[in-house]
């Protein structure tokens, strides 16, 4: 470890080249700190000695409210000095509550600046009458934070408390990344309420020219705000070779950050996209003139109503911004980065948190075969005005009672755990995009729906329900209703719940990505946790690692799950993405196991999932969650239920993962080995161009003998037109033994090995 | 009555002068109303056949949102034919919980005319690739109802359930009011977050030059938007003294309704005040070009953060706007015309409601004599991070456990029912106007008020504690800790709560008047009456009468209380003026009976109250309200022994009020019989030039005799400089007595008279 110490800055002007360095334990990657001639903090990194992040300037932009501390007309961008400089080292090891391995390292080096920054402004000194002017200086002190890991970074700005600074609004933030060169990069547009767009893969330089047809316009709540744009976690390839990955962690009471590039054209233009209601704002300190240079992401928040960034209160900190490095793409799977720059648990109990295997109504809900709703009688309703009893049912609501019991007997049968019904509870006949503030009262369920026998006949069988609260993103009506709701959930033996955010938040201007409506996600699963309850919580902003702080998080959606299927399909290589993007922050309940992938073979919906069914029994391993669904119908496992057995089989819970092979959009492959068992469990997926996997067994346990079972693409499988098509092999193997696999156009395989 | 029966409306076009008209049960009002040649709803008023609103237009100006429903791109202004008109009378009497009589009437005549607009507008019907454009024809129908009543009429637009028109956003309401004449006017800025502006009295031509000044740009809320906007309720006064009365009634889950002035230069100006956010916007129908003519009032509603005015979901209808009349100011005290407009009694038992005497530990506060807060310690707090019982204490925390017993002891020598403690949660270090959302938790006690001690003392006594929680605006935080605030309240046995709503609404960019925050304040009345409390809500919405249907709304401030006398003062005149303006809606909490009105007697502060010691007792009878404060220091009150008599003799509640005397910023005098007595009490009232009453005692029981008490201005009175110079004079009386009584500049007198 490099390390030079700090001139304390006692004179009033800036220093310039004020630097010190810290590298990761391992020594390749290198942070440097400085403060440039104007006194901007300034960082870059390298690994193994090549540019990661170009020099870049760090600081935020202060909005000029009312409500805010003395005088804030100065931002902290630039005119600082430095006060202190301090490194040290971390090494500790921490067990999660469930998670891809049973321990987590935790081993950083770390920097921490303390910058301050004298500014003066005109004050009015007069009362009343006679207003007087006077030169007032202020002293205000940040501190940057830098944590360097083997396998990345991760900086925050540090607000200590102090008197001419304890509140302040966020007109922006502007962290720069500046990247050396027009790498390659999987980014879906920048967007402050939806994430469920396709990942576009490109250029850096050809995003600007590819954002119009990257946004799905049909999406209800798209918001995006910038033509360079995109969302993280951004995950890029270099050139020669590195693989280079931004997002951020520990994103609690703040606003969501987005990346938006500056290119070359993004001083010129000031054309703003369709919807779009923001474009790039420079960097107030001299930007004008001297703009980042190309492939310069910079920070860009999710404005609240009023287009604010942020309101806060020191002492605080903003999230940790990370910026991931490998050149082996499977460092950037198996990276528990995020999760370390994360608080440890502050949940004292955590007995009643567990990984959950379950089925539920709601695929023939999403396909369009069945319904949510009760009935089609009224234009719109108003739940206190109905008396459900005497309305006319429409005869395709799902969530009746003979259905569940069909589900809940399922479920008894092949060991999951638990059902989630969507659609139980009233309210769903005009719930979307409507304004409607009073949507659910998460409480009255459907007159077909008898939620004590339901749960009780559930309970007898081993099994539990899954709730569903769908908010309609009406925030103000769920945070009214929720402790009834969890009472409920309480009373009926309830554990878990999948809430979701589908459509334009209400209050009207709000962002689904706002600190608002991230301080709102985080008060569920706070207030959720005092009644032990699970949250899976769907349409919610993209994890940053908080399942670390709070592990009754159990899981997200906050991406493009697997309803897609039915609504027009994803790409192949879809699934190869995402453990690279989105899974960067926490698991996503991608719901899969979709084995009858052309839809219309059941329902009058054309769409068809682009994956074959060993592809889809992969899934369970490559894309981690402690929470898995089994999403198909009943009828279609049972039809493949030699094939259904790998999913009666795979764990959700795991003592180690190793990423044997991973490329982003081409193919990963990782072995697990299931909590508390000697078994091992294999997954590989590829995407539309197939992929050979040639694994060495070299993970099992010496001497030991594992019962192999390959779920695999036949050779003529195909994700298009032969989908069904999968050879079950059964074999005895041991540690060292090989394993040559084909997966298919689209494919994949799945490979339980069971300790004898 | 007169009738005349409509034609219905076969046609599709518009029928030009279609009209129906109904007269008020004693035929001195007459309401008309016809379509014009563009199909406008337009109705004229005049009161004994003098003129009171010129035909003015009727409608909404529909906003073109992404979720209404299809294709709302028709206005709800023009193009209606009549297709049914229903004339109806209705006359019952109901029996208030609280009120000024025992008994109300309430009888009008009504008129309900039902519209139909057709509506032809380009529909896109192709899919995907092909798309293809057709005109398509929807149906809408409204019915704006009428009820004239002897004093006033009341309008409302309601919107029937329909396939065409179920969910819709409002851009703007433009119901109009065309004044026949350049009245005088008693008129407040027009503000979507204060009321608490001292009320100017101008011509309505002079209302624009004097709207700077007009508005006290140090209150922090201020958001003026309009030079010619107004509040309502807005009392006037014709030429020929006809006195005419606007506001609204029953504004539930709607915006709150201001008033902008069309004057001469309306069309030409658009000039923004400083703050403010918006302009007069024309009505789309022409309006450009036909402007209404001059003393037009037209309907501005309180936007949302977003700019929009409301989010309707049919079936449902707007408050009702209320123009009032009479040629006797008298009347206008009387009417009952808002608590009729409003929905009878919506709760079950009302037992547990009653009329509230009280006295308060805030007074000190407010002259800044002692503190809410207890620390001076840190630049600001966070709730969860400080251990009260170790912070250093500034010494000047009022709501201690010694002041607050010795507040019990006085309010329970006195007769007084509830003492009042601000300052007695945690927070106050840093709670107002700073965005901070998690200020205060409504349950957490500092460590010198024990609640348990404290509330068993009173209870000893006879007395109880009064609730106190300021929300600082922050309504999310409220509404996630109100029910265990709540339920905190029930178990030490309080009762009722004063409520604030002080600084902008947190989330940023809602306002106090907005169809959110209305939703908001009746929210916490109906989870405060599950609970048996009753509500006193400051700074919040001016009422419209929803006291008759939750009476346990007892009371609001929504205006200049006594407070301001320690902000600056308010005029003499400003008590003569709430009565025809903020309490049309309900009763005021102005905090009465300042007896120390030179505050720098006792303190630091040189502001000091506009008024004599017995026009502070007069308040009591002339400022209707079931709650009524001591608001003096007990010590004052100590001094002015036999003065404060007055305070523990007088009732309020009542059986009878009869208002003698009436003069809009003049004078007001009132005799009322206290609830389940013989006893009768009178208060009068004056501006700043003094005022001679001569009252004849005819309203007495005949036979009986009455001990009569006097408290009355001694001859040398004076507001400024002898305020505390009064009389008492005690005497018996019988029916037809006469009582000459002179009235100080700024004073006044007040009466008891108990049955022998």
């Amino acid at each position: 470890m490099t390390t030079k110490r700090a001139i304390l800055g006692l004179l009033m002007l800036p220093l310039i080249a004020v630097a010190g360095n810290v590298t990761s334990p391992n020594g390749n990657i290198e942070l440097k700190f400085s403060l440039d001639e104007k006194g901007r903090p300034t960082y870059e990194m390298t690994y193994k000695d090549r540019a990661v992040v170009l020099p870049s300037h760090l600081g935020l932009e202060l909005a000029r409210d009312k409500h805010a501390s003395p005088d804030l007309n100065g931002h902290l961008l630039d005119g600082f000095r430095l006060i202190d400089e301090k490194i040290s080292t971390f090494d500790e090891t921490w067990r999660p509550v469930w998670g891809e391995t049973a321990t987590i390292r935790n081993h950083y080096n770390e920097l921490a600046v303390t910058l301050r920054q004298t500014i003066e402004e005109p004050k009015y000194m007069g009362n009343g009458n006679e207003p007087g002017l006077a030169l007032i200086a202020h002293d205000r002190t940040i501190i940057i934070r830098f944590r360097v890991y083997d396998d990345g970074i991760g900086l925050r700005y540090e607000f200590p408390q102090q008197q001419e600074l304890s509140y302040f609004v966020i007109q922006e933030e502007h962290t720069e990344f500046a990247m050396a060169g027009d790498h390659t990069a999987w980014w879906l547009p920048g967007d402050y309420d939806t994430q469920e767009q396709e990942t576009q893969e490109s250029k850096l330089s050809e995003i600007r020219g590819r954002m119009q047809e990257a946004v799905n316009w049909g999406n209800s709540s798209v918001a995006v705000f910038s033509p360079t744009g995109v969302q993280t976690s951004l995950q890029m390839k270099t050139d020669d070779g590195l693989y280079i990955n931004i997002h951020e962690a520990a994103c609690a009471d703040y606003s969501t950050m987005h990346l938006e590039l500056v290119d070359a054209q993004t001083k010129a233009l000031t054309t703003k996209l369709g919807g779009s209601s923001n474009a790039y704002t420079p960097n107030p300190v001299g930007c004008a003139a001297e703009l980042p240079q190309p492939f310069t992401f910079v920070s860009h928040l999710t404005p609240d109503a009023t287009g604010l960034k942020g309101c806060m209160q020191t002492p605080c900190t903003t999230p940790w911004r990370t910026v991931m490095v490998s050149d082996d793409a499977r460092d950037m799977l198996s990276s528990n980065l995020i999760l370390n720059l994360n608080e440890p648990c502050a949940l004292d109990d955590v007995s009643w948190i567990h990984p959950t295997k379950y089925c539920g109504v709601w695929w023939e809900m999403i396909v369009g075969k069945s319904s949510w709703n009760y009935t089609d009688e009224f234009p719109s309703i108003k739940l206190d005005q109905i008396d459900w009893k005497k309305v006319k049912p429409n005869g395709r609501h799902a969530a009746n009672n003979e259905k569940v019991k069909r589900y809940i007997d399922f479920a008894a049968k092949n060991g999951l755990d638990q059902v989630l019904v969507e659609g139980w509870n009233v309210g769903w006949e005009d719930w979307a995009n409507l304004w409607k503030r009073d949507v659910f009262d998460f409480q009255t369920a459907y007159p077909d729906f008898d939620i004590k026998m339901l749960n009780d006949y559930a309970h007898s069988k081993g099994v539990k329900l899954l709730m569903h609260h769908e908010t309609s993103s009406s925030t103000q009506n769920y945070e009214r209703h929720m402790e009834k709701a969890f009472q409920l959930m309480n009373k009926y033996g309830y554990d878990a719940v999948k809430t979701g955010y589908v459509g334009d938040i209400i209050p009207r201007g709000d962002h689904h990505y706002s600190q608002s409506m991230n301080n709102h996600y985080l008060y569920v699963v706070k207030e959720a946790a005092k009644h032990h309850i699970m949250v899976n919580a769907h349409e919610a902003t993209r994890p940053t690692g908080l399942c670390r702080t709070y592990p009754n998080l159990v899981g997200n959606e906050s991406a493009r799950g697997t309803e897609y299927e039915a609504f027009g399909g994803s790409r192949p290589d879809h699934t190869c993405i995402l453990p690279f993007t989105r899974l960067q922050g926490g698991p996503m309940d991608y719901t899969p196991g979709i084995f009858v992938t052309k839809l219309k073979e059941w329902s009058n919906n054309t769409s068809w999932a682009r994956i074959t069914l060993a592809g889809s029994l992969a899934l369970y391993l490559t894309m981690y969650s402690p929470l898995q669904m089994a999403a198909d119908l009943p009828e279609h496992y049972e039809r493949f239920d030699d094939a259904f057995q790998f999913i009666r089989d795979v764990a959700c819970d795991w003592d180690e993962s190793i990423y044997l092979e991973a490329e982003p959009a081409d193919y990963i492959t990782v072995a697990r080995k299931a909590k508390g068992t000697p078994n091992w469990f294999i997954g590989g997926k590829c995407d539309e161009n197939g992929h050979q996997s040639v694994i060495k067994l070299d993970f099992l346990d010496k001497g030991r003998k594992y019962d192999c079972t390959i779920y695999a693409d036949a050779r003529d499988a195909h994700y298009e037109n032969n989908p069904q098509a999968y050879t079950i092999t059964k074999k005895v193997v041991k540690k060292g033994d090989i394993l040559k696999l084909t997966e298919a156009p689209g494919g994949g395989f799945a490979v339980s090995l069971m300790a004898k």
